[in-house]
């Protein structure tokens, strides 16, 4: 951490600042120029809130804090790529991983037959909805325990692997009992002791991206689940909130080169959730793959205006089968592979 | 809620949009000029997912809700401004409230140092948090238990009411037993569960807004508490997340006018966390109550550079003290009061 | 447009309304249910301002605008692609069009090494900048005249079409003596003058979007310059201000589908602004054309970290060279062609 | 500025920042620790983009910035507040200053009537457009020179100063001929060769921020005015653009204090842009006289809901009347003071 103090700061000020970082037992590198005092504060760990601390000393213009703070999510600490295997599908390797279905869980018809047209597309995890997190407390919110059964016999049914939403501690217990990846929300992205919590649960986690969540802020919410012992966790970006209306959110597909510069863990992208507007989910999916995104996240329904939520945004089954070969394409044209049913049949 | 029509849209579309309507037990409004059509649907109460089912039809060009979607929160459930009494503060009456403290509970010196200053200059609630969120997992979180118990022996001593932050739903009984008020964080502010169970908790409950959170949103969030039987919600805007950065956050003063048009809830602001830094603050505070604000809350801390947590945005006992005075005189410039004890001395 | 009175308006209000649309002599079509009243407004044209004349009358709830403001740059008006020829290239069709070049025109060698380079790697049209807006009035802002006689030798040496920022209407005389397309920078997006005058000079213009612009509203912008007779406008997203700041801009990649879905006009996205590091611009290249822009427009320098603008977002010749075949293959996968000079040099 | 390596950066990577530093003429202050090695570099000046050329090295980590990029507008420039006369209103000190008027100039009888009901309710300068920006090109855009005649007989029958946009250099002569201030509006914030033309017209200049406009780089675009020998410059807030729609945009009332110690120029807000809502605007500019601001601009309109733009913003004359002296006791509360006709004429 570097101290720029204001210049021609008073030698107090700086001896100020000198004698507070060793008190915390802290090392005080000084360089004094004519105009310009800087002290490099060296120590490890350094306390986390040290840049406050000093900066509202007199005559300081400025803490910069050098080292990053996340450290379990860094290529540091794990030079390699994180790949996660679940029931045969190894996310974060060169296959390109897509997961699909509908919003919520809402009959046992609806969802098996997701399963199957998802399955026969491409895709090899399930996602659906049991508890779900809605703005207004007078929506439909899922159907709980009952949900996840139907998710069960789907992947019982298919062999597809399934991912489910878990909103609170109390609900890890009963959603471990049957997915094979717990979701986290965006609205939960900060809800640290959830995170917590479903850190210890081991299985994966895939972590959403908040609406106003700085990049360097997921990755700590991802330190949260990782301090607990559990290294697979996926992050995955939504959409941002932003002035913009003609979109549900803002896609930041920066995200994905900017977190795998950081990090060593898989980046998805959610085109449905960013796009609002099925229309534009195949430019939104084909893009998160050019910028080499490890998967995808979509939403798929049978009949999506008469979905009980996302109908807006979630693909037919028709529209899902003509896009995962587009798909294909670009992930080729990447350097990556998304094995379609389609290709193995002939194969 | 009105469904437009694309512009000559066919008479088998307008039907279709019709014939959905009657099958979900709504009436349709059949409104055909030579070049729109407009179907009003009308019904009580009206599916919350509506507007996506009904947009998603062939040919519909726009669907508007026409009512609001918050209920209990409005001026039509509750005619009268709530007035939520703590310990003999009346919130949401003519007196301006004060809510003053540290951002963490450190020691007991601290805090209850703290308790006496701010009592002294004009505060009747006292702050503190005993179970922090913080972005990274590698930073103080708090005292836990023992800081409730600190916050207890402040009130025991100075009469202050007081409020605390609860994270989880596991931690409403522990915070219930000691605080006057729960606080919900701006993280957690969509943490529904969390949202039900305080509303149970027979308390008051400060619900912070997030850092992207529409102001309708923050509503259907107080809705949450509120239709577990709890009246007793105050609002609390706190700045949000925009591209400006000479501030933490950017003061949405404006929240104060919008929030009371569509609420009877009490509304404060929290200059502090809006602000960053402590030399903002005093402008931030003036401004919120020339805005209306029913009260502010701030962080003091008796030496705000050896802070834990937020030390650049709290002010010293001498700053706060200075400040109060003129809070009071803008407080009576707009009709409001703020009771000073070193008025209540001289009474 | 629709009013939409507030529910149970009076008799009054609604005549009122009735009225006014009356005297501005439109017709008003009357829709009364049991709780709602709703006013169409129909005739041609509507008054742009009418909304907010309506808006403010007693008892009004909700103005509602259907048809869309923007006309010239609408599907309806021209219902086939624009395609723009400049000097042998033809933007908006099948072939993927790449602008590339230094950020500022410095020296005759800089740019005429860089002409080279990009063609020789598939790019067609050479961007630089003689009047360059820079946001402090100390920094470098251009050679001038200078710079556009520069570019002027280097498309007689390459062939290559040239485009150069204008800044104001009385550069447009001189600009126009050079360039092929005039570029109007992001912060002139809303300078309706210069737009109308460039709408006059005769030559194709690209229109970057500003950064908090709605996508309406750069298509509103569109519509200044094609009012005058112009209509070869090039809408390109350059990445708008968001909270995030791991990047300079976020790149908004969901403006290609949406602008593609209201306008016949072509889409490039510059991934070198929107990133603002040279690292990130790969991947937003990629995700650009994989999500169907018509072309791309990227910063190049012989040596970036000599540059006297853009430094940090530029690409080297030899990264540039690496990059065009991976572009091609992307566009390949979604059905576009980049010709590659290697691949000419082949057939 | 501060160079800051990578940890464990070569010894070559420093030697070729400490070679490139000197190359420009400056000097490079080395201090090297066990960790980090940081380079200082002194010079004056320092080049505007030389962090954008130090940043690209090899092994750099950061660059840091340490002097502001303005100088003019600066307190270190200017140590005094900047005091601006017009027509015997001083702006910027102990008095508060109102600027009102209608959004357009659209009659002389709607202008004087106007000019007469603001001035009797305190406000000194009268605001009015002649020349209108408009985001669409087909809606009203101002009477031109007529508007600015009809402004100057404003002026002749109440003595009020006049404030009008100008929005292209080449209107500047025509406006100067009658304008008294001379306002620069957000969209032309950084059309920086305006901002020069009329930083020579020797007239007080009022800059309003850009929707999203860094206040920074507020400052810049006042230097560029500065620059041209014109020291009377009034920074106008007018709202920035967020995510939140319950207003047209949202009021940084922090911009007040984060300006006004950032500079010595007067700091106005503009309550009725930022709102869009003419019940929003009395809270609003209440929030700004606490807050510190120099001054007010509001837009008042004989009748509202006729008004060709902004009406729904637009106070009446009667709800003007009774914002004043709400206005006058909040200023007083704040130690500013603002000279009621009502008052004067008691006196």
């Amino acid at each position: 951490m570097i101290v720029v103090m204001k210049p021609h700061a008073s030698r107090e000020a700086v001896n100020a600042v000198v004698a507070r970082v060793k008190d915390l037992g802290l090392n005080a590198h000084l360089s004094e120029g004519e105009e310009l005092t800087i002290i490099g504060v060296v120590g490890s760990p350094l306390p986390p809130t040290l840049d406050g601390q000093l900066e509202v000393l007199n005559e300081v213009e400025r803490v910069v804090r050098i080292t990053k703070k996340h450290k379990l999510t860094g290529w540091d600490f794990h030079p390699q790529k994180t790949l996660i295997t679940v029931r045969g599908t190894v996310i974060g390797g060169d296959d390109l991983t897509i997961i699909a279905g509908p919003c919520s869980v809402e009959t046992e018809e609806q969802t098996i037959s997701t399963a199957h047209a998802v399955k026969a597309a491409g895709a090899t995890i399930l996602r659906g909805g049991a508890y779900k997190p809605r703005t207004s407390p007078y929506e439909f919110r899922g159907l709980g325990r009952r949900g996840l059964e139907i998710l069960a016999q789907a992947r019982a049914e298919t062999g597809l692997a399934i991912i489910t939403e878990v909103m609170t501690p109390a609900d890890i217990d009963i959603v471990g009992q049957f997915t094979d990846i717990f979701q986290i929300g965006a609205r939960n992205c900060q809800n640290y002791l959830l995170l917590e919590e479903v850190g210890k649960a081991g299985k994966p986690v895939m972590l959403k991206r908040g609406l106003s969540m700085l990049l360097e802020e997921q990755l700590l919410a991802a330190e949260y689940v990782m301090a607990q012992g559990n290294p697979d966790v996926i992050l995955c970006e939504r959409g941002i909130r932003t002035f913009e209306s003609a979109t549900r959110n803002t896609l930041d597909v920066s995200a994905v080169p900017v977190l795998q510069g950081m990090s060593h863990l898989p980046v998805f992208i959610d085109p449905s959730h960013a796009a609002g507007k099925r229309a534009l989910v195949p430019a939104l999916s084909l893009a998160a793959v050019a910028a080499g995104a490890d998967g995808l996240i979509m939403e798929v329904h049978p009949s999506p205006d008469h979905a009980l939520s996302d109908g807006a945004q979630s693909l037919t089954f028709p529209e899902f089968d003509a896009l995962t070969p587009r798909i294909a394409a670009v992930a080729a044209a990447v350097g990556r592979r998304l094995p379609l049913t389609a290709d193995l049949a002939l194969a």
